[in-house]
């Protein structure tokens, strides 16, 4: 038997769940715990509400909160790729793909194709919206990564050049919290050794 | 010196990843671990965007999604308080307002005001949003507790009272999602058992 709308909805809600499991290499303010995948997406959507004044081009705010909500679901299959990870990221696009097909199709079509097309916008960076949810998503762990001391970027020996091609298009969605990232999350580190100047 | 708007902004949203780290009762799906208020939060937001078209009155989505994204951030100072924790519930609101006074206003002051004022409409329950916003609030939890068996009711020793007035409002932000948790969440687990059905 077909299942029902609402049944489609909350088979996808409770797939959903699995995200908080999936963790990144960002660690919390405090130190203690690495962050999950749903905690960053949660602090991306709130940083959109209270930040989207600095947004270069006009945005529909809810468009982009949405957006940002849903932007990592697929690392429930794919797994999170770190930043600087350049093997991973030689397969990342394929995981992803297969894991979007999977997962938002769990929903009513109608539903399946809007959160995909969401999501196809937000990889493609074309928009303003996407755009903007880029600029939060690379500075959100900028700035926990200063609040920890730089510890993620001092483990993992990474290099200002590489934060550099890693933040090219962060000006794009926005030249101020650009501008704010790279004066107080990155340049300090930088000068302290935990980023590696070359 | 007074601090720029937004570094005001930036101590609010580097202050809020300690919701991160508040844990509630809740197991997540896999029952492995319990789910913190970011991870609820986030979760609360993405089902209001996927189901928003069973509210029983029309609501601005946004709003609501706002809502649910900050409903718990005085839980940073007052700690999570149980559904069912009697004791708890006689201090809750008072160290929640002070929580509130002290956490909002590190924003820039039409943002702490703006915030505030969504927090204590959600409080107050009284609006289309915020009844429900209280909706996705219960239902979340009780998804979550029938995918871990019940577990956390077993544990707790809680009875279907205790449940039935805990969500005696459920049904006015939506009859639809109250009935679909009543009849696929919380009968199932009482007729097992796990809830005492008294």
């Amino acid at each position: 038997m077909e299942k029902s709308r609402l049944e489609k909805q909350f088979d996808f809600i409770l797939e959903a769940d699995k995200e908080k499991t999936i963790l990144r290499k960002t660690l919390l303010s405090g130190g203690s715990a690495r962050e999950n995948d749903a905690d960053h997406a949660w602090h991306t959507a709130l940083m959109c509400i209270l930040l989207s004044e600095y947004s270069n081009e006009e945005i529909d705010v809810l468009k982009t909160v949405s957006m940002l909500l849903i932007h990592d679901i697929v690392e429930i299959d794919a797994g999170d790729t770190y930043a600087y990870d350049a093997q991973g990221a030689t397969t990342q696009r394929g995981r992803e793909l297969k894991a979007a097909e999977r997962i938002y199709n769990l929903l009513p079509e109608d539903q399946a194709k809007k959160l995909r097309a969401l999501w196809d916008e937000f990889e493609a960076e074309e928009t303003p919206e996407a755009r903007f949810a880029h600029t939060l998503d690379n500075i959100q762990p900028a700035m926990l990564n200063n609040a920890t001391d730089g510890a993620v970027w001092a483990q993992n020996k990474i290099k200002l050049s590489q934060i550099l091609e890693r933040n090219k298009n962060t000006a794009d969605g926005s030249a101020v919290l650009w501008e704010h990232s790279y004066n107080n999350f990155i340049k300090p580190n930088t000068e302290k050794g935990r980023i590696i100047a070359d």
